[in-house]
């Protein structure tokens, strides 16, 4: 039996690909003890991700007993590293290309029947605006979903070896085809990330008298579209599919409200919003557990080293568990105004107990 | 000459609608110890108002020396209450409405022309996703942008001591048409509203296994869809002329991605996002100032209380300001990602210190 038959990554493993995921990676398996080896067409890569302590560069020859192959390149180069791998190796291979569907096809058109159950699917639904072995981190994953998504003719034990290795990345484990993964991230990221660029083209149109007005609400709307154009653009071609059907309904939805804008009909703008509404409160809770009702209290605290960290003391002993804050961008004046978003049933409770120590509070 | 030939917010001023906007301008005016009366249809929210301390119930006369009059009501009321008081009153009269245009075009058809020169619309750049009176607050509006929108035929005393209402409530005067301040807005806040609640209304299509992948950049996309659908279709119907026009650039916009997507053409999709990518940078920085250079750092922040503050005190006595706080919604465990931005030039430095006090970061 393989390696991979105990479904622990015990290595080595060989990465191909040492930019921000394939780096990364290397880092939490070296955290854990895993021999890691590195490959990259850009050798300075290596020598970086060598250096942060993500590996060692791979020789011309693999070890014979290397248990699992990790691809870690841009989409358009996907296919081809993951048949040469399973060419050149007898090890598991994965891969953490943001599309599944468009590679594995190639996989499996091009690949040696018995060796393409060696390969499983894998997406970690983590990254950063940055990129590059310089932006790697064994904590990327920590807590974020990683999507597993072997096809039909996948090996069982490869895919325990897949999600084994999701797991001591850190992250949590989310099974599904790679049908069903490239419409959901077509839904829950690729749609987004295009309509947030809409948005924000449409604000170069504007002149900068008007973009004073900007408030949190579209800063919100198009954090996303500064991410880098060349990556998005492979990831986009590579979800041709889903994303049509999806831009598709959206310019249906941008025709109801064209028609009812300029009609003045209000209801149909309602069912619009109201499905928004109904949307968003569909999004999974922190922790993956259904959303708890959570409300804001909104301090007022000045924008200077330390005060932030009085107020989250002052809070902290308090005994209110803060589950998430956001800095307004107040233009125009050194006082921010913090939102703290705390369970509902306590906020009422935080907000008179800050008021105690002195801070300007509301809810 | 009127009392507001001094352009200084003396009082008396008359709210007419003690909801979020007009009983926090009361809470602000009173602050300052200007008298303040409040007007509502709906007699509770004026006892509410009055009871934070947002000012007194108007009585059936009003005081001879009534100096401003503040109307706060929903958009499809402010025409209706403008020209009544108006007509009612010798005072300054402005509004805090969403949009500028279509209410002024009521009021200056229906007006006395002797009279229409004492009204000077407003748009406060401030809300909340709660309502009414009891999430009011004297700091809503602090260091937020406020839109003067005078018409042509206005006083400029009155300009002034609108002016000044919007400075003692603490906010940053931003001087536009009322026809810029209403593309201005459809173009930063309108349109960023309908097609976040487009991107949150195509997730309820998706099973609940799909949205497990939601990441952080769908939940900033879509956290304004959460707003009151009520509310935004009053504003969407008064702001229909600006956010037609946006919506068909947007349609066009969408046919051009439809078109690049279907035929695999990737230099247009690329375009596309470029013009994103370069959107997002023109939002204006920080305080009113062009945008600093800053950068991410990611610090592993166990999921109880204190934890953050730990954080930030260590990062207060480090000596780096945290410009902006991001706490990541991780699921499936209790160690969550906080993303603090920095100043660019200080990344390197916090991340450091940071490592030396135990924290485990990167950035």
């Amino acid at each position: 039996m393989e390696p991979g038959s105990t479904g622990r990554v015990v290595g080595p493993v060989l990465v191909v690909g040492a930019g921000l995921l394939g780096t990364s990676i290397g880092l939490a398996l070296r955290r854990r003890g895993v021999e890691v080896l590195l490959r990259d067409i850009n050798p300075q890569n290596v020598t970086i991700a060598g250096s942060v302590g993500a590996g060692v560069e791979a020789g011309a020859s693999l070890p014979e007993d290397l248990q699992l192959v990790v691809v870690a390149v841009p989409p358009d180069h996907l296919a081809a590293e993951i048949l040469s791998t399973l060419t050149t190796t007898t090890a598991v291979v994965t891969d953490v290309g943001s599309v599944k569907s468009a590679p594995l096809r190639e996989v499996v058109a091009a690949a040696d029947p018995a060796a393409v159950g060696r390969y499983v699917g894998s997406h970690p639904m983590a990254g950063s605006e940055r990129s590059g072995p310089f932006a790697a981190s064994a904590m990327l994953f920590d807590g974020r979903p990683w999507a597993i998504t072997p096809h039909q003719a996948a090996d069982p034990d490869a895919v325990a070896l897949v999600t084994d290795l999701a797991r001591v990345c850190g992250a949590s484990p989310v099974r599904l085809t790679p049908e069903e993964h490239d419409e959901a991230v077509a839904r829950t990221s690729h749609l987004p990330h295009l309509l947030s660029a809409l948005v924000a083209g449409r604000l170069l149109d504007a002149p900068a008298t008007h973009l004073a007005l900007s408030g949190q609400g579209v800063r919100d709307v198009t954090r996303v579209a500064a991410g880098d154009p060349a990556l998005w653009q492979q990831i986009v071609a590579a979800n041709a599919e889903a994303l049509r059907s999806l831009l598709e309904a959206v310019r249906a939805d941008v025709d109801v409200l064209l028609d009812a804008v300029g009609s003045g009909d209000r209801d149909r703008v309602g069912e619009v919003l109201s499905r928004g509404v109904a949307g968003q409160g569909a999004i999974p809770g922190k922790h993956g557990g259904p959303a708890q009702p959570t409300a804001p209290v909104y301090v007022a605290v000045p924008d200077h080293p330390g005060e932030l960290a009085r107020l989250l003391s002052d809070a902290g002993e308090i005994g209110v568990n803060v589950e998430d804050l956001r800095i307004d961008h107040d233009p125009g004046r050194p006082v921010g105004v913090v939102e703290l978003t705390v369970a509902a049933d306590r906020a009422e409770f935080l907000e008179e107990a800050l008021g105690k120590r002195g801070w300007s509070s509301h809810r």
